[in-house]
């Protein structure tokens, strides 16, 4: 049989002991789970960031897979633990809009997490990572039945972060959903939405700059020159070779992105 | 049959290959090994936040969980490795007093580990984490018994970092034990010691400042208003809501607390 | 029957999905797969950093591990992946020097690997650590022949990095390999290569500093003082106790070292 994968994505980064005692919590109830960090660096507070994470990674799982998410600033006040089943695997988190990449692309359900037996007995007002979600997220991995733990709602939170704005007929507005370790700018824009962009001349500006070009891989470029890439992540990015374009352009996350196909 | 679960506690950092070199030698003597990390970004030499590190998550890990604590300034000295037996748990370490948390919460037993079949067979001077560490805590996570790695002893080094010393009748001195990502100060005033801190007007001082309220969340205050919480890790922490205290406060592990209950 | 074991070395960071992402499809192709980190904090593009860590981990896993090793600043361009099979593992990596120590230390077979039905269906241009590296790296693991996966080729990119270079009857000179979390200078002077240093004076030039003095652990000398010690790389290391001696000589990855035996 095969064991059952557990994946934490949260902001309590890596000086802490909170994404290892959420793992020991998660031992102790599913001794078999194979437990994966997607990130544990998520900017403090950073839901939009934690949501991109989340979306890029979750595809890449086996079905049945259980994805733990706590970016948590309302930790202890009345939002909601919520599990949510999608693409054959499974979510837990809090309900800040987190999700959203998730419902935007999948099929889904979202359950309101009531059922205090699957919780640790004695609860934290600011640790529900190790307390509710830890725990949570082990009972589903080792079998429990989502209904079990919540009735379905409809009232989720829900943030349109998936795709860029038209402005005009041929004007976008977008953001910078993340900047990765090498200084790229993943924009939110679907590289599958914009075929024209290899076929026509295009602007787009972020930050202090306007970018022409799209380019094929890093190497094609001069050091230092910006340039448009369909990312890994399939949207366009924003990069510079053996530079960061972040640097450069002087942005981060949430920074507006304008696109102007000529 | 249980995996059996590993844990690691360093301050090798992860930029380095110390921490994975050690996960080798561990799977090589118990392949089975659940390893999970608690934290490699102890403070270098930083043998208070360690021994607040392991204190924090052990007792969320499953019965049998071997713990390796590697903060280890005296590597290469004749400092004594050692095995603690508490808690229905294990830990290796070197005697520093990164456990002395342990010994103030636990029964123990504390042994010098001195039989060298379960070290590697070359040692180095300076990476007893992979020689000597490792090795014994895979051999007991394996099935190794405690005793036959070496006698117990009483003389082992014991910090009191773990409560507050009393200095007036409604007066106390303590001391800041770890700063979390989020900037929270934790102290090591516990929190069930003080019950009368809900009821009671109160001044604690850190730093600059005195904080005079008690807030149940971090939601709760305004931006960069400083409070005192109920950690989840049990201690009284100084915390800001969506700001950092301890850059408020410009203070760090070791700075004293001073709580007056008025 | 064991778990097999593959190990990951990047410059992918860890606030990124994309360690996560790689154990996604590692576990969607070789369930039973024990992954561990050896780091993913390889500086962006540092080839040299990439081959040392791989270096000095991989001798302390099980035979059979396979090691994926993603530094990879020519992603997208011609640069062919390569598997190696050396001292009972396999290495999986670009074919840019990243397995130059390897090389140098092992008897080795390369091989291109150009079988596409073990790499993702979808190619990127820009993380093939996802699409080629570990799904490549997960089915050898599961048991694919590497015969299967691509033939012998012997103009694989060899890079001399593991030893310095004979400059007098009694100097050398070499470069500095890696700088450790505790700012330890990590030459590429082979400590067995040198077994004169303990008994003969000698100077090490490093920076704007030259070192006279061996020691044996990092408590023998005064703070801030320093000195030569065999690490536990097996090189000879330039360190400073409770100091980080790369900020005192202001010296990083491929500073020159020299070094004359009097």
């Amino acid at each position: 049989m095969r064991r059952p994968v557990i994946t934490l994505t949260t902001d309590f980064g890596l000086s802490d002991h909170f994404a290892g005692t959420m793992k020991g919590v998660i031992l102790g109830i599913c001794p078999d789970a194979q437990i994966i960090d997607i990130s544990h660096d998520v900017g403090a507070f950073g839901i939009t960031e934690g949501a991109y994470l989340v979306a890029q990674a979750y595809r890449y799982f086996p079905r049945g897979t259980v994805h733990i998410v706590v970016v948590d600033p309302g930790v202890g006040t009345s939002r909601r633990p919520i599990l949510v089943e999608a693409a054959g695997q499974r979510f837990v988190a809090p309900d800040n809009g987190v999700l959203s990449f998730v419902y935007a692309r999948e099929e889904h359900k979202v359950r309101w997490i009531t059922a205090e037996k699957y919780f640790l007995k004695t609860l934290s007002q600011t640790f529900h990572g190790r307390d509710i979600f830890s725990p949570a997220g082990a009972h589903l991995a080792r079998g429990a039945a989502p209904a079990k733990m919540g009735k379905l709602i409809s009232d989720y939170m829900r943030l349109h972060l998936d795709k860029p704005v038209r402005t005009a007929r041929r004007g976008w507005t977008g953001a910078v959903l993340k900047v990765d370790r090498f200084g790229n700018l993943i924009t939110n824009f679907p590289a599958e939405d914009f075929p024209d962009l290899g076929h026509r001349p295009f602007e787009m500006s972020v930050g202090l700059e306007t970018v022409h070009r799209l380019a094929r891989n890093y190497a094609e470029c001069g050091p230092g020159e910006l340039f448009v890439i369909v990312g890994s992540s399939g949207y366009l990015e924003v990069s510079s070779s053996q530079a960061s374009a972040a640097k450069i352009l002087g942005c981060g996350v949430g920074a507006p992105v304008e696109l102007r196909i000529l």
